[in-house]
């Protein structure tokens, strides 16, 4: 009894549409909440790890015979670079195997017992166990990978999870689940739901849901948090502006191209991409110059087309607001040191901005587009206090030779991960990955998703002859 | 600026006037807030691990030696009997033995690169840092341990923690954080706070807060934890109904008391009392007998008498609650083996009720009362579901001597621990303890609290060297 | 500069040559030696962990397409039945993907400074490294399986490595050498040496040699560990007698088949054999007639023969020894229940012995053959007692329907794994395995191989910043 | 039945005799193995863990009340001077403390099983036991604290223990073993035996030993490796020449009077002693005469005058030793840029040898007296090539304030750990120490020791429930 409405897929480079698909109603929402809580219920449902084992590893023998395909759907529906899609592609397969390796880490351990009189005479051991039902709300600027991440890593954890992809794109989601259907895996453990966003929420506060797994902004991030069931719990990934601390002595040479690379790959549309770099004032303008050069040479074009290095942003509306961040930013005394004007519709050219106000939108917000922000600092300390001055505290980076600095800085700075001598957009799918205070909750990264979505049991045995 | 109000400590046992205590305003209040977030902020003022740790050894030797001083002020303030008091005392002072022991294990590890090519070149670590300030709201039942629990973990973890105690119960907290001031803890790390419920709110939802801890009833719990600012992480510690399965083969004779302790114990105010115990027809009704006969013997009455196995309920209206619910379980159909009336304004008869209705108060809620349910079953699958149905699940239990018996109901049941042949109450302060689904959130324990308090920080070193 | 002595390669079962390889002479070996010790010494050949993982993907893949060859090549030359090779194959496969998957576990950890004034201000990290040169020499009893374990641990783990097989089986080794090439693995990581065996004794304690991984006969291992140079680890996996419990109140329906396929197996040549079983007096006679007549029923014949069950002992003498220690223990008062005469030069039939001498060599050596004991008990105390009376300690089993029990006798006897409910010669190849006391030295299973095969580096930083 | 023989104990800074002890002949060896043996055979004789953490900490707080005496009994006897004795004392009731804490940390993990098809229906743990008896070979140069080291990790691992001191200084391990009789700790488990060397070979030999914790000269470690019982582990620990690579841009203030202590501490009968120093040549002779000024500063003398900071070696022979070696190294080209005289029979002066040949013995083997070696380098991996050529392989540094170069040296030097801008003999009592290659073998390190002196148990639990 569907409603007959669609979401409509648009291309973010030249706004055709690409494909029309059926949004499910209530009940369809309703029936696929019931399957996979019933699933989860009954134990004898559950699919022992070795065949979890066996039908991940067909979804990544599929995967590998499809990568150009996989590729081209997730350039055309998520707009990034045909070169920068495959990347992720190649990602997304290794993100299986990550999966599918974890399920034998997912161990318990021994409690001790008998240290204290009161506790003898027991063994005890702990076991992980499934959490239960995982509602997935996923993003669009990694339109294949980050559903891996989403409901991958539940499966593989013994959890059904229910998916909603991006509203911009659902076509990589949908080849991914045509794809875990020719693997095997059977019906009802990974189902893909196209709602529109008032049935999202409903999905992520159904009590039957027992965890959460959601990737987008922090408005609506930590409003689905306090909505949540009792019982249900979350991961939340959202934002930063990806602090970098540049100190005098860094190596230049590598550093900028880097910097360059974490600024503006997928036009900036990352969570973690180079935003804010603090440069001592010695070399500031001479690495902001330097920038602005490499970041003039980029490509911006079509996603398609393999030499593009910089594609469009998601939507018409990011380019507007962009388009205005970077305005108030120069009113209000930034100086543009290339970029700073839409190419079209739905392209921005990189930007370089100096010394911007701390104030403007752009230093006190996530820009999630291709611009990046250059400060110039006197004291290392001042420019470690203006990096963790924000809510925002995720990655973090710092260049310098001098191992002191290095350690001091890594210390200081408020973020989850610090790179040194790297850009901040660095990311082993295997690391833990997730946003600190306003920018999120929980702890990702494959191996770490995957034991959130489990849950310990301890067992104590009491006996006479312990 | 204090508003002169004062928070009235009252003798459970009978409603005698203990001490009178200032209530904090909403100024002083946030004078502990902004003490405590300084603190945090600026890490020249953190505590070293080896001064946290010769603190806490202080702390201590000073319990060490007011073992009877801080029996006395628990059970009188909270009701729980001397003795069982004084087992709460040394419990507590081993308590902050496993906190210092603790602070060695809050490291990290590293993380491999080079498994893919993308990665190489580098090496990656992580640390484990004080997640920030911490708020404790704790509960009544163990006044000084939980308060352990919910401060010296924050302290041994390096973060700041202001704990408001429950009110019926502050002062062991009081006595508490006298003595790490005399141990000499720098002030403002564990600042206690007498306040009413709405700034307790206020504490618990303050943006400076990075963490939540909070042990009491499920409707505030999840309520507060709906209004968290973005970014506070809690762990929530309710109650449950505690199941235990009794099959046909268990030893009784060691079993009966355990289960008389386990159900009994403080008037049955713990959060893992024993409540309902589904027991095979073939022998349930002669261990209901036999329970009965061994609740009958309890002595209950005043709590600072050293004889007293069972004092008073913390609150006349608990009292009422009681004695409405088992009335009404009687009505429903329950027969009543022993007990079911009040003996005074705040204490009640050790109760056996015997196969109450499913759908009874007794059987759907917990009772936290010394109230203890016998049902009898047919098939061990049907316990299991009933034992399950609620949704409430931290602890349970099995009685029976077949091994696969117990492994099968170990795995049956969703618990986060099952103890096998003792009864559901037992606690090591050092396992994992929590509850699941509507009984809670995060994983207690000490241990396990501290590293809940921690978060964990990623370095990365990218060099060409590596 | 060859020898030009050679290797001649026997069918076990009936003694007709099946291939003639060169034997290496002292100036081969001595290149091999150098070759591997010279790769190890200069850090920039060693293979990044992604080309290893990538190599052995490869290696696995192979191995897939080559199923029936090597299981036809390992049961021809070993004389294991071609179903039981099969699944050796099989297992090998998952072998190489284990290690594969271990690779990313090899990682170090942060080692906590500042508990004490005098170690602050420092941050300290372990990896871990490969430990250098490992020689293995392996065992006739999984020609294929065995090499994994001995080569591609090392080769997984980062170091070179110099193989000899077993005399007897070079055949399934050097098909794995080829396929380790044809994958792409560099040249010198993973070396077979076809060498007699004072060669081999001088390859086991070279002092360019860092690891010793030798499987065979404990007279040969403990002796070698005697010779080592220097500075060279070794792990010694010998043998055991397998003894195992049965309790009155055992499941026989399951257990006696386990307990025949564990026992006869390979015809008994495996480390973990079931060789001992004790039977409470109540029931066993009638365990032992059962596993009689079991056991008659077993096809013993041509390894390459689909439908065989038992094969022969890998050498005529091998025969002999058995057929003598049968009559042996016959004449010091054992029943033979079935079985106990030789069928032809190279095979024995599968023989259960009832209640020999517990100074009967069957009682006391290790049989490796297809031989039983089947000894009555009364209290279980005793058996026990005589399960851990000789020096050998290696997996044992108990059957039981009772927890305490299991509990108990887990505890009590010696022996690095115990069964409950399942027989002796049950192994995963990531559990942990190996040998206690005579039985013994280091812990095997993949992944502990491989950890043994690396080593600790601490690094301390030390800086007034931390 | 002794054989009336005595030890001997002499001052070894003035030789008086301090102290005549009787010596142990073979019966009363024997008597003190059967004694060990047994107590570990019958498990009902095992001590609970709360039972040993309750005696450790017992020991500790007598310890407290006895630093004075200790430290006197340990500088007397051993040499060293006061000041450091008093550290000692003070790490080794540390050490007390590490050791009791590790005993919660002796515990097993889940093995996952269900990999695989042919591993399911079961369910794993390991546990950890006790190895059985250990026979600790102590060294001279920290009395008390090696004894803690080698006799606490074995009564905490739940091993009865058999040590024999040092012949020169057995009066700390007596104080020691007094107080853990004071302390409650059970006869038998702690067993001190004064004995000679043919009979220390015995003890380490004995096949009831199963665990030897040897501290000495790698001589006699490795030949007493060789003529271990069949099943018998060992930990040795032996020496190593420490090198330290200081690169041209080091900060000296911090490096030099660090590497003063490194190196002259305890006259350098240290096994991490500083000993080898190569220093870039822009700074090397500066360094060197920096070194000799503070060296030639240092106050030799009487171990139990508060002000001494160098005392005696432990034996004339040493003293001899070291000035020929000296001699021979100035013969062959080294300067002698101060000390390089012996003081008195006992004494020598702390000696900074300028750039000695590498084929000197000061260069090629472990000094064991105050003498440090600076050579100067051009390049850093011909430092590290050096540093790397002789077998021995413990405790290194690096100097350095450049990070891609400290890590790169840490990577390339072979050694167990590695300090970044501190000495080589910086060590903390919990963390992994031990040497590499010739240097020694297992890892100790308190919890690393005790871990050794148990070994894993796994048991599996097959259940069709499972």
């Amino acid at each position: 009894m569907s409603n007959n409405k669609t979401l409509k897929v648009y291309s973010p480079y030249d706004n055709s549409l690409i494909k029309e698909l059926p949004l499910m109603d209530k009940n369809e929402l309703e029936e696929a909440l019931k399957t996979a809580y019933d699933l989860f219920l009954d134990q004898s449902n559950w699919i022992l790890a070795h065949e979890r084992i066996s039908l991940l590893e067909k979804v990544r023998k599929i995967m590998e015979g499809k990568v150009e395909e996989l590729t081209k759907i997730a350039a055309e529906e998520g707009g990034k670079p045909y070169q920068d899609s495959k990347v992720e592609v190649l990602r997304a397969i290794n993100g299986v195997k990550i999966a599918t390796e974890e399920i034998a880490r997912l161990t318990g351990e021994q409690i001790p017992m008998g240290l204290t009189a009161s506790t003898t005479n027991r063994l005890a051991f702990t076991t992980r166990e499934p959490i239960g039902v995982v509602a997935s709300l996923s993003a669009f600027n990694h339109p294949l990978n980050l559903i891996v991440h989403q409901t991958v890593t539940a499966f593989a954890a013994g959890c059904p999870v229910i998916v909603k992809p991006a509203s911009a794109t659902p076509l990589s989601c949908k080849a991914f689940i045509e794809i875990l259907k020719e693997a095997g895996v059977p019906k009802g453990w990974v189902q893909m739901v196209l709602i529109e966003n008032d049935l999202a929420e409903k999905l992520a506060t159904d009590k039957r849901v027992n965890y959460l797994s959601f990737i987008g902004s922090e408005k609506v991030g930590w409003s689905l948090k306090s909505k949540l069931a009792p019982g249900t719990r979350c991961a939340l990934e959202h934002g930063g502006t990806a602090p970098v601390i540049v100190e005098a002595d860094a190596d230049l040479e590598d550093m900028i191209p880097g910097l360059v690379k974490g600024g503006f790959y997928h036009a900036g549309q990352v969570c973690v991409s180079v935003q804010k770099i603090f440069v001592h004032e010695s070399i500031a303008r001479k690495v902001a110059d330097e920038m602005a050069k490499q970041a003039k040479d980029l490509k911006v074009g079509d996603p398609l087309d393999e030499e593009t290095e910089v594609g469009p942003l998601i939507r018409t509306e990011e380019v507007d607001r962009v388009e205005k961040w970077v305005k108030e930013a120069e009113k209000e005394g930034a100086d543009i040191l290339c970029g700073g004007k839409r190419i079209s519709q739905s392209c921005y050219e990189p930007t370089i901005l100096w010394n911007p106000d701390q104030n403007s939108k752009v230093s006190k917000e996530e820009i999630f587009g291709p611009v990046v922000c250059i400060y110039s600092y006197k004291e290392r300390q001042e420019a470690v206090r203006l990096a963790n001055s924000l809510e925002y505290h995720f990655q973090a980076a710092v260049f310098t030779k001098n191992v002191d600095t290095a350690l001091d800085t890594v210390q200081k700075l408020n973020a989850t991960a610090i790179m040194v001598n790297d850009h901040t957009a660095f990311r082993a799918d295997w690391m833990p990955f997730g946003g600190r205070d306003a920018s999120g909750e929980g702890l990702g990264g494959i191996p770490y998703s995957m034991h959130e979505m489990t849950r310990v049991k301890l067992m104590v045995f009491k006996s006479k002859f312990l």
